[in-house]
């Protein structure tokens, strides 16, 4: 199956690429896939299948969003080798999947709107802070679909058509650190589990909330889709997932939402974008990956916490500047790592053996 | 007249130069104009004759925020070229006005020190920045004026001689979406206009709000004051800032807000810049203008509702981000859209006349 | 002494050097001097001595953090030269400083715990933001320290471990200004002094209280600490500070934060950056190191007032912006001042000795 379906799977493109519709669903597909840096569309369509399963209009809500944001990209004349990468559709079925978990009701025309209007201008602003970010030679992450969404929930308090769901509930800062129950628990009302299960639901959970999933199986599917494009990015989500927890558990945070995943899933994200596809790995390299995922547990909960007033969640504005900080540290231990240029970008797999064959040439 | 009033008016400028004070006088009057890119001395007048006859202190407090930002600037030694083109004076006339219009009472010693004080500040925040954004190609638009103005009525909230007024009325965030009334009409308390004379404010009101006046008449002036300079700029605030009352509509914000204008005069600067300044006007440029107004209102949205915890207003921060996320998409498709250089802006006529002559020779 | 103790202590480093431990402990020191841009380790030993003598744990809190930053850049491979010089110490032992004083229990395990944790990640955050403010040529400044402590005090909001003090006070904002009582004061309920008493504890608290020191002795020792490096950069501390003080004053700050100082720390600091470190020392030089001191003291009322919702200080953030703005002027005014770039950056002193050189040359 090598070249067809794991890696970048650049015969699959191949070949759809000679039919326009088809290679169009592959750009989408590839775009979802791009959310954890996998270039992919096995991994993409994987993940979609997650969200449908989870709950059809949160699987609606991120079609929509990647078609949307891909076909704008296409229409503005956007860079086509970008475009079929899935660089335009990462951002936008972010944007649908959060607009469909923070909007209600459900399967609403006007929630609808919202979810093209705003997966649409996260094209554009993907556009603008592309070239805003060439300048340092690093992309701007997943920035385009948190500035879009955020503006659209907070504009939504103040206006009568904004849909806001019980989700976004401002709420004035207090030092509520002393009354915050730590025991991991699936939500407020019931009994702490067992520790085994606890961690298992944490970290799995953790996997599946990238993509607004929110349960195991979602985590077992989503891992699945990373493997069969890169197993030590599998294996690097698990381990910063598990750390993303870890550092919940160690501030004391709210034991609901460590055990529903929300500390987990920026950190694993960040964790396998330093552990292999930004740099090649190396046991520094692994170190450094576990540290981005630990800095980005922390960000997680200051970034909550800063935009309690306007009752916002955090989205993956954690792991944008988590792994920017950890990015930039190519400049300032350059021996150290070996850092893939964006543009080269494939698999960790892939870069392991460019970098082995450096050395033997 | 050419030469003498439309266009940049490079005669007066020629004759004017020759006389320290006039020349003075000409580059503050240019700043005033060239908040709307409008590099001419008559439509500055024009703005600033609206701004006096809507209101004496309003027109008093611009005039002085303009000549203290641009002697700053003269003390300073910044660059000779571009003060007298009006770009250290458009920020400050922005901060004098505003704080005229947020600043109680009226006519107050207290109060026009600090608009000397901030107007000053705006001129070496708008070289500190301008150096900042160099790096981009991209000026810094009215960033100056928005934080220069945004941090000192902050500031007010804490301070015995702040001086705000009752427009600046800090209110923790709420889903305030359901009770908002989306009936247009000019205050709370008054009924809903017929559909065509709340248009009618809502577009001219927008077109005069971006200098804190609130009024059709004001509209209709500055208007004039645009075409003296430009039709084609003229053209595009009048969609740009009905395009702007249109996004309010969609998204059911408060009747009021749209009423007078303040979801117009972002969107209608930001409109003209990008369909005919930044880009020279084609079609498709100028559907670019339209869009460009459209993301401005729900930037103003979003960025009115997230300073709703301090009661600050969003000023143009919605222009600045609108318009540096569209001028920044000449480097994301280069070839649909033919960009004008900051150094070689003069009017959106002017820049047609000169794309023909390329594609003649 | 020349060359062992004052300036940048060439000597001492050179004999220093040889001992790693040794080595070790003086680019703490030196880090410790650099908040004020004194690479000096005298200046930083007699600061840990006034921390130490205020306050045992404020002296701990800073002594692990410089300690803990420093080691972190070490063992992360980063410049050697710039860690010799101190460059990743500066925003350690604010981070330990704050903590120590923000952070209740004093003497307690977890509070030393995220000392460790905020001040090893304050290294890495100074590394990525040094790569990103490279292309500017300028430095971070302390923005470091500034985003790692006020992110970990926001999130200990949340979380039951953050040991937030009661200096910690969330609280809705509102146009407190008419209720806020000028006088200058110790504390809210003690009497206001008298105008001389009152004035010198505003200026060398103000000086103290950049390393969270709060008393006179404090300022007197750290004044000292400055003028063993340099004797202009003492100067220009003491009228910073009066400068800031000024500030708070004319726009009615609350009396008790002028008494203790609070309106002066940013001030001075940004005051010595711009008149001598930065531009070499002319009379212009001076007046902009004036002018910076009264924009910073401006900003400390923004972003304090801005913060006052998360019940969060406003740390060095005035500092930074305002010395960011003043020292981007390079660009604006080249000719009106002589710029001094980062890497060729020693005392004032020097820096004027040079000037006078390349002139006779």
């Amino acid at each position: 199956m090598t070249g067809w379906v794991d890696g970048t799977a650049p015969l699959l493109q191949e070949r759809l690429g000679a039919l326009a519709p088809l290679a169009f669903v592959e750009s989408c597909l590839r775009g979802v896939g791009q959310v954890m840096f996998m270039n992919n569309p096995i991994t993409g369509l994987l993940v979609l299948v997650a969200a449908w399963i989870h709950d059809p209009w949160l699987g609606f809500g991120g079609t929509v969003g990647v078609a949307v944001s891909t076909l704008v990209a296409i229409v503005m004349g956007f860079d086509a080798g970008a475009v079929r990468a899935g660089l335009f559709g990462f951002n936008g079925v972010l944007c649908g999947l959060a607009l469909a978990t923070f909007l209600a009701p459900p399967w609403d025309g006007v929630s609808t709107v919202w979810i093209v209007v705003v997966s649409a201008g996260s094209s554009l602003a993907m556009a603008g802070l592309a070239a805003l970010f060439s300048i340092w030679g690093v992309p701007p992450f997943t920035l385009a679909f948190n500035i879009s969404v955020l503006l659209f929930l907070v504009t939504g308090l103040n206006v009568a058509r904004g849909n806001l769901g019980e989700l976004v509930s401002p709420a004035s800062p207090t030092v509520a650190g002393p009354s915050v129950s730590t025991v991991l628990r699936e939500s407020a009302d019931t009994a702490g589990s067992t520790d085994a299960v606890a961690v298992l639901n944490a970290v799995f959970r953790g996997i599946a909330q990238l993509f607004f999933v929110n349960s195991i199986l979602g985590g077992v599917i989503i891992l699945v889709a990373i493997a069969v494009c890169s197993r030590i990015a599998a294996l690097f989500a698990v381990l910063g997932s598990a750390v993303g927890m870890l550092v919940g558990m160690a501030l004391g945070a709210d034991g609901v939402a460590i055990y529903n995943g929300l500390w987990g899933f920026n950190s694993y994200d960040a964790c396998l974008a330093i552990a292999g596809v930004f740099y090649v790995l190396t046991w520094r390299s692994a170190v450094l990956g576990l540290a981005c995922a630990a800095y980005t547990a922390l960000l997680f909960g200051a970034i909550g916490a800063f935009l309690g007033p306007w009752g916002l969640p955090a989205m993956t504005l954690p792991f944008c500047f988590g792994v920017l900080t950890f990015v930039m540290l190519r400049d300032a231990a350059p021996r150290r790592f070996t850092w893939v240029p964006p543009g080269e970008i494939t698999t960790p797999e892939e870069h392991l053996r460019r970098a082995g064959e450096a050395v033997r040439s």
